[in-house]
């Protein structure tokens, strides 16, 4: 089963941009605002994740053009 | 009518992640190989791509990780 996560940090032109990227994805996404759930860094992390925002994939990571480094979400 | 495109320049690891983002989508993506259709820059410019791998849906630019700047392929 796949799994798809977005990671990002809320900012509202991202969460935009974010949602029409997720709109075109066949699969369910699920959305991890890293701002409001902070113990989710370290998952993220462990992903690969070293920017937002960010699409994971079956562990495959994506970097979509560039917030913020995950550095400054700790 | 919704229209994508996937701008890239060919490097393997690069084609295998856009593969699978392209499979990811529900919409057929068009791929375009910058260093082959090199004619096609200009308009990857136009649209605001910056970098590739680079996806474009209806207009708006997602720069996907960093392969290389455009303006390595003039």
């Amino acid at each position: 089963m796949s799994k798809t996560v977005f990671f990002h940090a809320g900012c509202p032109v991202c969460v935009s941009a974010e949602q029409m990227i997720a709109d075109a994805l066949k699969q369910p996404v699920e959305k991890v605002h890293l701002g409001v759930a902070a113990h989710r860094v370290a998952e993220a992390e462990s992903l690969g994740v070293k920017s937002v925002p960010a699409l994971v994939i079956d562990g495959h990571v994506f970097h979509i053009n560039h917030g913020a480094d995950l550095s400054a979400l700790k």
